[in-house]
């Protein structure tokens, strides 16, 4: 985005926001694990950023009625810009997400720093990574539900082909509900069907889903 | 999305909700006529409904900082789903947009009825729509600022390509106006831009961008 040229006639911060608009769509390059319903491409994590958006707007009224909505909006439409920098870490690898930590929040925080204004997007940034407010909790349990969400409505393709187990899918439904009890019901009647039907290695033969919960980091 | 199959242990509206969702997610599949920045291919409807979020994030505090913010982002959140059923309809074709309207009332009230909670949706979309909000004006000129933006910083391929007339865009700067004053200037900055490096055919000279103003729709 170097090379976009300077616009006569309007003021330097209108010229910084304008950049960082354009910075900022290259979120429709960072690829995320998950298909498109098809099969026939990665999801970006543009698309991701804006379906989270409506699976909140639908699942809010339910269950979430207390949020404020447009705060959880504010949170997911910043939530993964930080990716243009560092990439998508795929939530299966927990030491890579680890490590990556420090080095998102520096990223974050030059990102923002490009921008006037930009402290307010930071802040929304940081309330949705440190789950810090109940608009951040419910955020963050969508962020989580909907690839699994994806996953499931796609047919399994990448969990059958990644050779997923099963624990590792509860865990995750583990970490929904700690986030947002509502959502983790969700979850978990997803994976049970995913597991019925074949397209997760059954690793935990009559465990209970409900006695697998972990972290939520 | 007729193949989705039901889930085990979920109530039927909860069923609706999710299956909502997944058609949603279709969104990604809807080209639009301006391209991604490096120019691999057009960009999508989910990408572009997130980047106008992003947009309205950035613009808002300095241009429409009474306006309810969250709010904004439901109605850009919302606003192009209807596209799932019949196309992206482009700017530039103003007969095809006219003759549209009445197809995309039905089909919003068809897509909205289908989840529970959906009347808040279609809410939202007619708010979008009829412009009938200072929210509603806000989101309809960025809606109309982004792809202008895009097209610009992309280098005008697109405008070249279709060998786009100044007045045309000028027209664009005076709804952009109408919506929303102040992005109206920044409207006009770009398409001066535009004009100076010859990404437009210049039918208008001599005449000045400011007296050129057309109606919202």
């Amino acid at each position: 985005m170097k090379r976009l040229p300077a616009l006569s006639g309007i003021a330097d911060e209108d010229q910084r926001r304008l950049r960082f608009l354009v910075t900022a769509h290259q979120l429709t390059g960072v690829e995320r694990h998950n298909r498109l319903l098809d099969g026939a491409r990665q999801e970006n994590s543009a698309e991701h950023s804006w379906h989270v958006g409506i699976c909140a707007m639908v699942l809010a009224p339910v269950v979430a009625a207390h949020v404020d909505l447009g705060r959880v909006l504010e949170l997911l439409t910043v939530h993964d810009l930080v990716e243009i920098e560092v990439g998508d870490v795929p939530v299966y690898d927990e030491p890579a997400r680890a490590q990556m930590v420090e080095v998102e929040r520096a990223a974050a925080a030059q990102m923002f720093a490009s921008v006037p204004g930009g402290e307010a997007l930071l802040e929304r940034w940081r309330e949705f990574e440190a789950a810090s407010s109940d608009e951040g909790r419910f955020a963050r349990a969508v962020d989580r539900l909907q690839p699994m969400l994806l996953h499931w409505a796609g047919g399994g393709v990448v969990w059958r082909e990644k050779r997923i187990p099963r624990s590792r899918l509860e865990g995750f439904v583990g970490v929904i509900a700690d986030f947002w009890p509502p959502l983790g019901s969700l979850a978990e009647a997803i994976v049970r069907d995913a597991a019925r039907r074949g397209d997760l290695i059954d690793d935990l033969p009559g465990r209970d889903v409900a006695d697998v919960r972990c972290n939520r980091h």
